[in-house]
């Protein structure tokens, strides 16, 4: 499974047509693609924090939806329009007020669907804050 | 399952406790308690938009949570502080840039674990946009 | 949403067409068919239950499983062959070693995805014993 | 996160304790236990298969159940018993009928809860052909 596009293409098509994400400047960047994967780095702003210190159970949700995206965007192009149709989050660990790294693995990309893993950490760290399995559907190709 | 809360008593609770949830404005509303149900509704803002009029991902994931929150804390009062451990969402149907009615059963209020149901919907129309499952870890009460 | 099946129909096809559900007797019947909506009993064996007097976790997936996979067959017909994609099951009270009814709602019936809500329960008790969010891909129709 | 017990020590716990699983034989072995990690074979009997020469859901289903079960037995111990509270499974590729590989990696073993990642393989194929996200509820310890 080979990507056709770069971290900077991506980030670039997720900017152009993607702005709402980047309502509060630019808090989702894509830093590596590999093979069947991507890597991409949230920084949390004000909005995402929670008392106490943590941030917000819909912040990892659409880091792990967006990092979702970019992986089968890598792979397929900006040509087509996937759909997230359904989006399972385990929340492991409290995260702190700190960046989230969101690591995206393709476990299927069919013609149809596609199925990815996401796993979420902080620091480096070896123990994750949070899980997620996504599927999205991938319209037909012409 | 006997409600100890009113809707109005959650809805000051959520404001009081959980500001940030109404950061752009107050926009979930809890409209109705029953036993074992909440009721509430979403009234999107401009952020919560997406480019060909559509309620974003993140705020669907968002309204099911807090609404399965507001169902645990309806049937066991404001003092437990509930946390999500997991949320299995289903996105059904494009919804139209209008409020979203959500509505949550609870499956399950364990002593350590509540599983909560949770179907969107709008315009009162029978067909759901979206369905969700969520699980909070209960603490200890003393 | 309006079936074309009967329940009479779908459990001679459950017979013809899906023998090794039958291994050990038959276990599953559909019992009635409503618009959207299916409802199936599960009469477990020797070989379903487990120590201390309970019905396993695989058996209760094969419930929801074979009845959401029912649910799609009555109201699209036993030409199509769907596959099940995806099953997210949530185990709420352990059941006893009695009859299981699962009743199954089609949330959503697309050309090419399912989502079915199951909830399992026994002696007609108001309380689930398990609830399921299945989704099945629909071939291509002629 | 070290492990306590060996796969042999597992297997036998398995037989002994959970003689159900093995009505047909000895289908499951776990053969590997690394920290974090428990990896289990599963050889499909006559029961498991489905016509067109693949395995059915539920046995995929039931692998990714005890195997997670064994990951945190490994971990903590045969003395807690450990409850499946929930299962999100997705089936990605469809099986030949051969033995799978399932290799299990403990997300989370909190006092309370355990989250584990499920990944089903063959043939040491590096795709996988399904893959599951469990939660167990660990029983208070002494």
């Amino acid at each position: 499974m080979q990507p056709i596009m770069t971290a900077a293409e991506i980030n670039r098509f997720l900017e152009t047509d993607f702005p709402q994400i980047h309502t509060d400047g630019r808090v989702f960047t894509v830093t590596a693609v590999e093979p069947g994967a991507v890597t991409m780095t949230f920084d949390p702003s004000e909005r995402h924090l929670r008392p106490g210190g943590t941030v917000s159970g819909p912040a990892m949700f659409a880091l792990a939806d967006v990092c979702a995206y970019a992986a089968v965007l890598a792979h397929i192009g900006p040509v087509a329009l996937a759909v997230t149709t359904s989006l399972n989050i385990n929340f492991l660990r409290l995260p702190k007020p700190q960046p989230i790294i969101c690591r995206c693995r393709i476990l299927k990309l069919g013609k149809r669907l596609a199925v990815i893993d996401a796993l979420l950490s902080q620091d480096g760290g070896p123990e994750p804050i949070a899980q997620a399995t996504a599927t999205y559907s991938i319209p037909p190709r012409g």
